[in-house]
């Protein structure tokens, strides 16, 4: 079992210490607890809402800061999955979340598909979500909307994630009295298909005029919301079996991914051919 | 607005004629409560749980079976889509359904994910799931275990599909206290996540030691549940504006199926190169 922590946090726009400083020590008071895994919300160290791209450079990191080293740190052999704005020698920004372990930073994911105003501040990235062997089993990384495109959470399963890890900011919208935020439904649901749990780090607080969902939940890999943090920050615990999500049967003749009929779609895990680089 | 019925029966294996004339019988009496597109579940005039490929057969219709007639004349103009066994001109039987409408059959499907046992007793589909342009809209069809295949529903979106009917028989699966089945679930986010309605009609009873969850369920394009049967036969019911579909945009710079990344998982909607047929 793994004991997984999901920490939603408030950040503060241009607070890039400030922010570093509360991620640090949410990692380090989530691994006193026992946390094995701790993943922490979208653009944890910069914050969301950017007044401009001089703004978002001025707080985005290289994933040589030393910043990391003190993630790394406070992790203490634990895994850390946190979203942080990235700039690269080119100069160009990428909405991007780190994967880190006592060994330092051991992936970086690029948010490939951009939500509304992030295409003014950041290039999407250009390349699948890592799934990195870990202390805890094999962890996923991708961020906020591309969870809502389904052939990027089956790519992430079909590359043998156990346990996708989801940096969000996921802006509220209203919803039905009774009814979840539709992110966490989609996280539900994506689990369930893809037989692979799911963990979202969201943000709370407002600002700049938006208001956060606080949607914070960890999704087992049958489907089910197994703890949510609700308002304000604060973290939510789970104790996983991540061997589950290498099961792929849910009855005698059914295999979730081998039932698939990639004669009829594609591969997917392959890049069409005609648009292959390099 | 379009008047939209989900009917869930409760069909008796191997009363071929009593399931037909339950289910035109349902038709008629939606489509005399103003409904326009009426949606009936899998497999709706053999039964599910058969006990040999032998008796599967003898309850096999070919599409040109007068049976369809009578669909078509109880559907009185309505679009209607409903589940049968079919056996084709060599022999083989497939898990199809058909959409009917006042001009007779305008379309089969048959299933391609076959879910489990059904692998015993039929053929799998090989073609996409239609999209029929008709007086309520463009209506995509696919069986059951096939939704829960994001890749299946994502073509359906991209082929135009405006809502998408769903004849199913979900088996029940034991679910937390005050959580939806986990097929409804998949139905809600898939939803949301392609901006489609989608309307599953289940079916109920205990039919040879097999319970049935009976979750018949019409969703609009949002992703909000609107109309549910629960337990027993009945009709779910809703009005939905199915032009809803076609505007893909969430936000100033968001467009679901605009957003997507085919040069890092290919297009989906056309076959993989090397496998293409004929």
């Amino acid at each position: 079992m793994t004991r997984v922590a999901a920490v939603q946090l408030a950040p503060v726009v241009g607070d890039l210490s400030g922010n570093l400083d509360r991620a640090v020590a949410a990692i380090e008071e989530a691994v006193a607890e026992g946390a094995e895994l701790v993943v922490l919300p979208e653009l944890a160290t910069s914050g969301y809402v950017f007044a401009s791209v001089d703004e978002t450079r001025s707080l985005a990191l290289s994933p040589a800061d030393p910043a990391f080293d003190r993630v790394a740190a406070a992790g203490a052999g634990a895994v850390v999955v946190l979203g942080f704005a990235e700039a690269d020698d080119a100069g160009r920004l990428f909405n991007s979340a780190a994967l880190v372990d006592a060994s330092g930073v051991r992936a970086v994911y690029r948010k490939v598909h951009l939500w509304d105003q992030e295409k003014r501040f950041f290039t999407p990235g250009d390349a699948r979500p890592p799934v990195v062997e870990t202390a805890v089993g094999r962890v996923g990384v991708m961020i906020c909307f591309d969870l809502e495109f389904p052939e990027w959470t089956r790519i992430a399963a079909l590359s043998g994630a156990d346990l996708l890890a989801v940096p969000t900011n996921w802006p509220l919208v209203p919803v039905p009295a009774g009814e979840r935020a539709p992110e966490v439904q989609i996280a539900i649901a994506t689990a369930r298909m893809n037989k692979m749990a799911i963990v979202c780090a969201d943000r709370t607080g407002r600002e700049r005029g938006v208001d956060w969902t606080g949607g914070t939940s960890i999704v087992d890999a049958e489907g089910a919301l197994r703890s949510a943090v609700g308002d304000g920050t604060g973290t939510a615990w789970a104790e996983l079996d991540l061997l589950l999500s290498r099961d792929k049967r849910q009855a005698e003749l059914v295999d979730l991914l081998g039932d698939r009929r990639p004669d009829l779609y594609g591969p997917l895990l392959e890049p069409p051919q005609a648009e292959r680089r390099g």
